[in-house]
């Protein structure tokens, strides 16, 4: 491990940091001449970490003649009936290429977690302000290439980190199916929009990471996929943990959602998670499937209806939904994977202590281009108690959960990483006799939002997401692809619209092997053209 | 941000705990319902981490009937003249497979970083003890395989933290053209092994962190091999940071060198620095290629030139091997990467801060098997006052350096990874003309060893290993692929041996393309095939 040099220029490093650390550690330098030599060497450090700040940042350019930005504004209240408005754009490519564009004409909505130069990310939070993205995402730069129409950033719930849709800086996003009702998080705003039925938006870009796409999906209705780790590259949005990082994609049905994530999918050859992904034209073999499901076998994942949180007319729901596959050729069978229960488990050591590092600069270990602008606002943020007070108290616990085990449990995150990799292989095993594992999104349909005034109380803000995610956030430490698809609707029995006969989706995940996104999409659009959720 | 539930069954959090994190973070917590809240919170993610330490952590098994470890052992000093043994063992295939095996009967050493179950792994160092794996490393298994016979584990630098090789606890590592001369480092071991005639290893398996497979090589007068970043996997090896972490081939000659990375080259679909990693057959590639280069457009990388640590006559015996390349038909010119003169910087920032977080359990963000057991006792070493004192310098470096700057500066790592990107791109942008770079691998020969006695200071301990990295560190993080061939001799000039006539080898770095190890090799063994190194 090399040092370059013995001699440094600053005078600011003392043997006073060497005992510091010496200090927080619980150890001691007992020789003073190794003492002053390693201040030295700290010294030579500096000077390298001076240098460094010193230097311009690497950002991706963005070209604003082919792709201006027109009328950046934040929307007036008549404008934004749910309140999933963000920020509004319109963003078109002025020099379109030549021939098919997979996209054209297709209005999309961004979850404000990913980066569009120009146009103020507000993240869903007042804990970091001010924060305006210098580069385009991957992403944002594929969707235009395509001939969509970004038309702006949709609300995400506060930093992402509320599966509930009440959380954001700028208020409540309302379901599209029932107002005063969740839309489910965090990407609320995108779900919200793309189900809307005065809005225009075809494609909502969502970011999953523990059900953060699907959650939203399943609760309005909409078709919501995490795809497979890696898969859709994550350039230019902001991180909670890169293991369990997705973007992804709501849509009504089943094609457009093919349609999304083929003009979105495949390597960038910056995000190293994705390096030579395996992709395939998604839309397109769609459109030339047929709609047997003839040959296809799908494992009904028992864990995943065994959980106490699933309400029984979920249950069944879902296993009407499924029985449909089999009426369209598949062979269906209960399989169990014991290990699916402790998913959530794992997620929440990965996430949390992971989630903590990543966003107090410790996010090593991967390649890519990072929001480093951002990171630094969110350094600031935790020492600044006019912020801290604006945190939100699931984000709060974050920090909160993640200094702790760093302290008393610094080997978790490793273990958790291993013990990810034994859920990967337990659901691979499964896999290899069956083509897809099908399980519940959801425990329970939309519930009304908290009610939140200026005095509520952590437990108050989080108390209508406990275990929303327990069927979900095991698929983003295993990295398989889901989709999630609307499969029928169930009578609102809670809040101010209970028994008055309103509606609200039930949703059922479609879980594929690694990199086979193609059978999950063919086994829904099966489904979705021989049955009408809405009516079931 | 899920939460599951709100009741903890531990009584080992109080508010505290919470207290502390806010002093920590220089915050405050105001209200006290919010505080007890808070506090419950933790102590429902206590719980969890309670849950997560008590389940059995997952370790990939070994098949002990197939790959029985025999005879494993400690040599004894008469065995192990270049004192480049840690520990010896043989392993066989006990079922080899049908047909072809590329390594039959060859004869390996693996850096005692790499795991191999049941056998005691050294690190080289005192600071942790008695550490003997669980699990045998990918690349084990698939040179077993491949019908290599396992030798032992070759003697790595103290925790893999020095270039010169006189820093392991077991002492120092001889030179085997030059006694008392050290042999480069952290790979030193095997590249001695290879290199010693009174050995039969034909393949030392190495591993490179800033230049530590290419140091050794280049020192040891062996080709060296690291490769693109994520082709060979790491799986349950020894980590410094896992964007700059590449095992690697130590060989006597190319065409061998090619074939032990055929056999070891390629996902193992558990490491995801890998996952679908684009392969091709390096051996049979190389057997089929004609000897001429023409074609081929090589640029001799100015500013590899051009740093004052580089010696004139290394310079002018790189040059003239370089001419060679005309001489088969390439076309060869000079190239100006005014940016690789910041990959020393770069690589200094990620590798001591990234360092540092991957040995205190934060290696975060990245799928695969960890040495889960091994992160415990580091993780453990830097509280001990016994193990603290057996750290090496450059050990404690880190720790200091790392440690420091994750409070001083601790947004720095992720500009670090933006300016990695900054410099693959202008790497890219030079291949985009050219095949190859060219450039020195070590600016010097290889220089006696640091007198270490039992009183020696930092400085003495790291005097000799000044800027040995410069020219190898930043692409580790590029990513690109670079061989150290061995490409003439000079006289030694120092030390005990100096103006003895007794040689050293100088070796040229080549610099391909992301995945196009088959150019590198074709160029470095058109070269061997028609010049004798030795004699140059």
């Amino acid at each position: 491990m090399s040092v370059f040099t013995f001699d440094s220029k600053t005078t600011k490093v003392t043997s006073d940091d060497i005992i510091a650390i010496n200090n927080q550690f619980g150890v001691e330098e007992k020789d003073a001449t190794s003492l002053d030599q390693y201040t030295s060497l700290l010294a030579v450090f500096h000077d390298a970490c001076e240098e460094l700040e010193s230097m311009d940042d690497f950002i991706p350019s963005v070209d604003y003649e082919r792709f201006p930005r027109e009328a950046i504004h934040r929307p007036e209240e008549k404008d934004n009936k749910l309140n999933a408005w963000a920020y509004k754009v319109t963003i078109k490519d002025q020099k379109p290429k030549e021939g098919r564009r997979l996209l054209e004409g297709h209005k999309v909505a961004v979850k404000d977690c990913v980066a569009v130069a120009g146009v103020p990310m507000l993240l869903g939070t007042d804990f970091i302000k001010d924060y305006v993205p210098k580069t385009d995402a991957t992403l944002i730069t594929r969707l235009l290439e395509e001939g969509a129409i970004i038309k702006g950033k949709s609300v995400c719930e506060n930093m992402c980190h509320s599966a509930t849709s009440h959380s954001a800086a700028t208020g409540p996003v309302q379901n599209a199916l029932a107002d005063g009702y969740s839309t489910g998080g965090s990407s609320s705003g995108s779900a919200a929009l793309v189900m809307d039925p005065n809005e225009d938006v075809t494609i909502g870009i969502s970011f999953d990471n523990g059900g953060s796409s699907r959650l939203p999906g399943a609760w309005s209705g909409a078709v919501a996929i995490k795809p497979t780790f890696g898969l859709i590259p994550c350039t230019g949005s902001a991180s909670n943990e890169a293991t369990n990082d997705y973007p992804g994609v709501l849509t009504q049905d089943v094609l457009t959602n093919a349609m999304g994530l083929q003009a979105i999918a495949g390597s960038d050859g910056i995000d190293d998670r994705g390096f030579n992904s395996i992709t395939t034209p998604y839309y397109d073999d769609l459109l030339a499937s047929d709609k047997s499901l003839k040959g296809m076998k799908i494992g009904i994942l028992k864990e995943g209806f065994d959980s106490p949180a699933v309400e029984e007319r979920v249950k069944e729901s879902c296993l009407k939904a499924i029985a449909q596959f089999e009426a369209l050729g598949a062979v269906v069978e209960e399989v169990s994977i014991p290990f699916h229960s402790k998913g959530a488990l794992i997620w929440t050591g990965i996430s949390k202590l992971g989630g903590y590092l990543t966003k107090t600069g410790a996010a090593i270990g991967r390649r890519g281009y990072v929001l480093h602008d951002l990171d630094e606002k969110l350094s600031e943020a935790i020492h600044d108690q006019e912020r801290w007070e604006k945190a939100y108290p699931s984000t709060k616990n974050i920090y909160y959960n993640g200094a702790y085990a760093t302290k008393k449990f610094p080997t978790l995150y490793s273990k958790c990483q291993n013990l990810s990799l034994k859920l990967k292989l337990a659901y691979n095993k499964a896999l290899e006799e069956y083509d897809l594992l099908v399980l519940p999104t959801v425990p329970y349909v939309a519930r009304s939002h908290a009610v939140v005034g200026p005095d509520a109380k952590p437990f108050d803000l989080l108390g209508k997401q406990l275990g929303l995610s327990a069927n979900t956030c095991g698929f983003n430490q295993s990295g398989h692809p889901v989709l999630a698809l609307p499969c029928g609707m169930l009578p609102i029995q809670e809040g101010p619209l209970a028994n008055s006969g309103t509606k609200l989706p039930v949703s059922l995940q479609l879980v594929g092997k690694w990199w086979d996104e193609k059978t999950i999409y063919k086994a829904a659009y099966a489904w979705e053209q021989n049955n009408n959720w809405k009516e079931m």
